[in-house]
């Protein structure tokens, strides 16, 4: 009685099934089938016979009812954090419409903060998606469970900090490093870091990358606590500025907005001049970085080929479950804006 | 046969089913279907037991089997365009939030224009949405489908310029006209407006607004066609200025992120005081419009209630078919910033 039910509700629910439509074409019902399957063969005449057909019934195939029987749902799910952080809505952008460009549906989790992944996985594991792309931070324990369930996964800006999982990042420490070398090279002394969030493993690394070359040079340093908004930019470089006796030349910032942040709090509350009397760099390189008040000295992020490889190794493992994790790790390009005076060669 | 492969598939994909978890807890397996089904009542300590048992095993309810089953995927559409306009990340990240608030996922279709709606289209009738938020533009026969479908729409930012369809939107003309309204009390006479994209209707509706009561001013006013960012901004401010032989006094831009590219322009391009020679008022009320160094005048979009209104009316329609179409209009409210003085009482 169960299947009979769930057969009818499959089979009528919108009323048209391919059969009225090989009917209406005059083809067979198979021929339908595969002109509705990506990268199966048929006449190009055939195809616009069915396709006419299927427009004028309103006939659309059930990609649920596929997936039951194809074993793949065609959705993949994207993890990603704090969506009003400047640079994630433009992976997020890049991803979907790559993955679309692929007839690969994008299910959307959102996180408040990057420890919210155990409820998303609950969900996820709920809609059977043939693989993730995680822009948040995941637990050793959470990565097994992919790898406990067959489900690929490609980290996105983090790797997996010692478990095997396949990861797209950008070089955050090299980027760092490069930083602080052109900012001693031009004579800065006196260096501030601002971070982002605790939990944030992106800030994390750069903080690492830019205080272990501080360290390697023997440069002075203060650390403050910045969140990777506006607000903690200007917090930070006050903070600073009092930490060192207002002896600060140089500033770090672990994000594009807090070095923005920054920027205008050391102009307009502090009175300094940028670069003159502070140089101040940021990383990411987001579009406001580039407005002619800012004009930032940072470290882009390559987010086209990051993302194209992030969606090329997910479909990958989704045909081949068989291959194994894969890190790649892309070099930042050094951006020299007006906010640090330094030498871009 | 056919029913049979497809039975073995739903049940035994993952391996562990709801009879296995009903074993182990020591309950009924319809004790187990209850606890993973919003809203259902299971006592407490049983579902304890179940939920232990349900995590040792490593099972998860098979919600497209479910959808199936119940008529609902728990999924819903939302269609969004140009996601790198610095208002939307906002709009999605609070949609999915509340959504997810309520144990549905988002299907996430974002569009370079608001032109490429229909490809979408089909691929939502494929995943059987139980509904849709669009934040892009539908023409009349493509919300008919939604109607011909039963598929419950809500369009955001948008009405459905003559069909019965739910709508949230921010009043755009009138916020439009009170900032005319408050630059003309402030002195200033001579206007100019950049749009957006020609075939935004926000823009229209903004643009319309703000030329519609110049006009009943009797002030004059020129107009330059925009694209929603920066560049356009200062394209837009300078085609302006040259247009009226430097008179220019008062500038309305479509959005926040022109009206920041108007205002670098003018000052570190044109060499403009701002506001003392020239007026720049935006619309949005997007973050970066509170930075330092823009301190814009514009109409914030009240985008948490908005979204709220949204999902709400979205959820009921799906739980309720039959209630008729609903069109909420909140008002902009006004923020009165440095890049125009005006009297903001």
């Amino acid at each position: 009685v169960a299947e009979g039910r769930r057969r009818t509700l499959v089979d009528v629910k919108r009323g048209v099934t391919s059969y009225d439509v090989a009917v209406r074409a005059g083809v067979s019902q198979s021929a339908v089938s595969r002109c509705f399957k990506p990268g199966a063969s048929v006449a190009p005449a055939t195809r616009a016979r069915i396709m006419a057909a299927a427009e004028a019934l309103g006939y659309a195939p059930n990609a649920i009812a596929q997936g039951l029987i194809t074993r793949r749902s065609n959705l993949v799910g994207v993890l990603i954090s704090n969506l009003t952080n400047l640079n994630y809505p433009e992976v997020l952008s890049e991803l979907t419409r790559r993955f679309s460009e692929r007839d690969v549906r994008v299910l959307l989790f959102t996180l408040q903060t990057e420890s919210d992944v155990p409820q998303a996985l609950t969900q996820l594991w709920r809609y059977r998606v043939d693989g993730v792309v995680a822009a948040a931070r995941l637990e050793p324990a959470a990565i097994a469970q992919f790898g406990a369930r067959g489900v690929p996964l490609v980290l996105y800006n983090r790797d997996g900090e010692g478990a095997a999982v396949s990861s797209v990042c950008c070089d955050s420490r090299a980027g760092e490093r490069l930083l602080v070398d052109r900012l001693a090279q031009a004579g800065r002394r006196c260096f501030g870091v601002i971070t982002g969030p605790a939990d944030s493993h992106v800030s994390q690394e750069r903080v690492h990358g830019a205080t272990e070359r501080l360290r390697e040079l023997g440069l002075s340093f203060e650390v403050a606590d910045g969140a990777f908004d506006y607000a903690s930019g200007g917090v930070g470089v006050r903070r600073l500025m009092m930490a060192t006796d207002n002896r600060l030349d140089a500033l770090i910032c672990a994000n594009d907005v807090m070095a923005i942040g920054a920027v205008d709090a050391a102009r307009h509350s502090l009175g300094l001049r940028v670069p003159e009397d502070l140089s101040v760099v940021g990383f990411d390189g987001v579009g406001p970085a580039r407005w002619a008040s800012y004009n930032l000295t940072t470290v882009r992020q390559p987010v086209h080929r990051m993302t194209e490889s992030a969606v090329a190794m997910l479909l990958e493992r989704i045909e081949r479950p068989e291959l194994t994790p894969e890190r790649r790790l892309f070099a930042g390009e050094l951006i020299t804006g007006g906010s640090a005076r330094i030498n871009d060669d």
